[in-house]
């Protein structure tokens, strides 16, 4: 495997792993206009919180390099321009907003007469020292979730986190594969994640290249499994949390976390701090996505049609667990515990300074 | 649309409907051999507890037909064969277990000198009124649920439990049927019911039938439209009932039960009594069929295949409601409140009077 999204310094272009055909097929794309890149966001060849996010920012840096701006103010109008559109390819994401914010304050930050090639090459090092950061701040919260793993555990674990969600590593995954480097004996129930089944092609599939044990359960099961003394621990990622530890994950998050909590079994929201979006109060201030009804239309079933002819479907892509639910949230500054309003504060704080 | 299972008088052969093949196909499976239908019980070429009742009673009625016992007793004999290799096709349903006690105690109650055919023939009219029984059940059950229903409703269901799931009418499905037919407008979200997807397949397709508007929703989707607002009821049927009202159905049942009370939602079983089981004292004394990974891993997505290579699963088919959960249980006796040790006690030794 490389790394999910990467820069190819050779022809100065983006690549990434096509998810979307990913267990069948491995494919890389390569990307030379940040429009094609927002399409790749929107349809969802890469997805995963951690990785759009440096997506998007390669995106700005593809929009730099073929820019015919000549001016550092010209350069920066497309620039917002280009943000704009990227952003708009999922909106519920923070971490898409937060790194193109980033990216924007980075290349504003640069000298008013910097000649525009410079600021080029200095969106492009931006958006690679993001990738960069995001694998160590990966391998960082994987180290402080493991110590949460004992030997033995049985663990779920909702749509995908893994490598594939990030530049490398992964949150929730990438938790379960350094508790497993830790040679500690673990076995993952992977909910298939309807309706695109993230964790039954993605999730099986890095399983399967790490080597840990697991089994595929529908998204309905879990709560048989929790309730049976089967589970031990519950982790997932997250699209963004909210002020007080509110969780917009992967529709079906909500309801993994409700029969984990009528059961006393911890869940465990695995995010960077970028994630956590001190400024949306609470849960219901998150936008939901919701998209097309052809996502759950999409299935066949022992090679027969699912749906009657003229079916119908809703698709929201998002659900909010409510901080209630929550044990705690492993981030790369360490574990949060409740109460989240006080604690998430002072560790996005910490971070910052 | 004819009954979903139905004795054809001029061959003396049982007729299914094949809900396998639904909604690509529609085709009806004869039977002359009580083994066959124990076949199409274990395979779900027939399902729902009431239909698969009165498919072992008329599975009984078929091995009766070509059994050539030439007295009473050796006919007995053979008849108890037949309801224990009937009775192993389905552990989990209490109404096939309960239509094969009735069967074999008309049976039994028959005159020590009858002779073999006259047996035969009772035998037959005794899976006959069964069926007849279980249609007027349903209509009965379907009239007090609906008045549980306000116009203007829209309601999550899960799995199937229309016609298709009983002789004729169904349970839940019934009970919104009737509702529909009384005038009142109603939506209904159409939880798909993974792994088979009985709610994609079946539900959806009943719906369309009887012209009620619905959407499909992934199973892990119920939970955000019911902590949004958007939904004012939740109804599904049983595989059985323990005698303190708590509650085994399909997979998912309990998550989205779960999500309803968080959320102040009204849950209610809609089961004849014969699936209250008095003598089972609650949920945890109920077995739970755990079936072939194969169910799980028959998807295909867009075309592709889903799962890895190798890719392994568990299958669960049926969870169990706390009776915490549940509001109140439909019944064809009356709608019965907590506490439910008492009223369901009360209501099976009223029918059974």
């Amino acid at each position: 495997m490389t790394r999910t999204v990467e820069w190819d310094y050779n022809h100065g272009q983006l690549r990434l792993i096509d998810q979307r055909i990913l267990p069948g097929d491995y494919r890389v794309m390569i990307y030379n206009d940040y429009r094609d890149v927002a399409d790749a966001i929107r349809e969802m060849v890469v997805r995963g919180a951690p990785a759009i996010g440096v997506t998007a920012a390669f995106g700005l840096a593809l929009a730099a390099r073929h820019s015919k701006a000549r001016t550092r103010a010209a350069l920066l109008v497309e620039l917002r321009a280009a943000a704009d559109q990227l952003q708009k390819a999922r909106p519920t994401a923070n971490n898409l907003s937060w790194a193109l914010k980033w990216m924007l304050a980075a290349a504003e930050a640069q000298a008013v007469d910097v000649a525009p090639n410079l600021l080029r090459i200095a969106i492009l090092e931006e958006a690679q020292k993001l990738a960069d950061e995001d694998v160590r701040t990966n391998q960082e919260m994987a180290f402080f979730g493991a110590s949460l793993i004992d030997d033995g555990d049985t663990i779920i674990h909702h749509c995908n986190t893994g490598s594939l969600a990030a530049v490398d590593w992964g949150t929730a995954l990438g938790v379960i594969r350094m508790a497993h480097e830790q040679g500690k004996h673990i076995h993952v129930l992977v909910d298939e994640t309807r309706p695109r089944l993230q964790g039954a092609r993605l999730t099986a599939w890095e399983l399967q290249q790490y080597g840990i044990p697991y089994d595929i359960i529908a998204d309905g099961a879990s709560g048989y499994f929790l309730s049976s003394g089967q589970v031990q621990k519950v982790f997932f990622g997250a699209d963004r949390v909210a002020a007080n530890g509110d969780v917009a994950n992967k529709i079906g998050t909500y309801m993994l976390a409700l029969a984990a909590h009528d059961n006393q079994i911890p869940v465990y929201p695995v995010v960077p701090i970028s994630t956590i979006d001190i400024a949306t109060p609470d849960g219901k201030a998150i936008p939901i996505e919701e998209r097309t009804q052809q996502e759950v239309l999409a299935l066949s079933y022992d090679g027969q049609p699912v749906f009657p002819n003229g079916a119908s479907a809703r698709n929201p892509a998002f659900d909010i667990t409510p901080n209630r639910l929550v044990t705690a949230i492993v981030t790369e500054v360490g574990i949060i515990d409740p109460p989240f309003k006080r604690n998430l504060r002072k560790a996005v704080e910490g971070k910052l300074k």
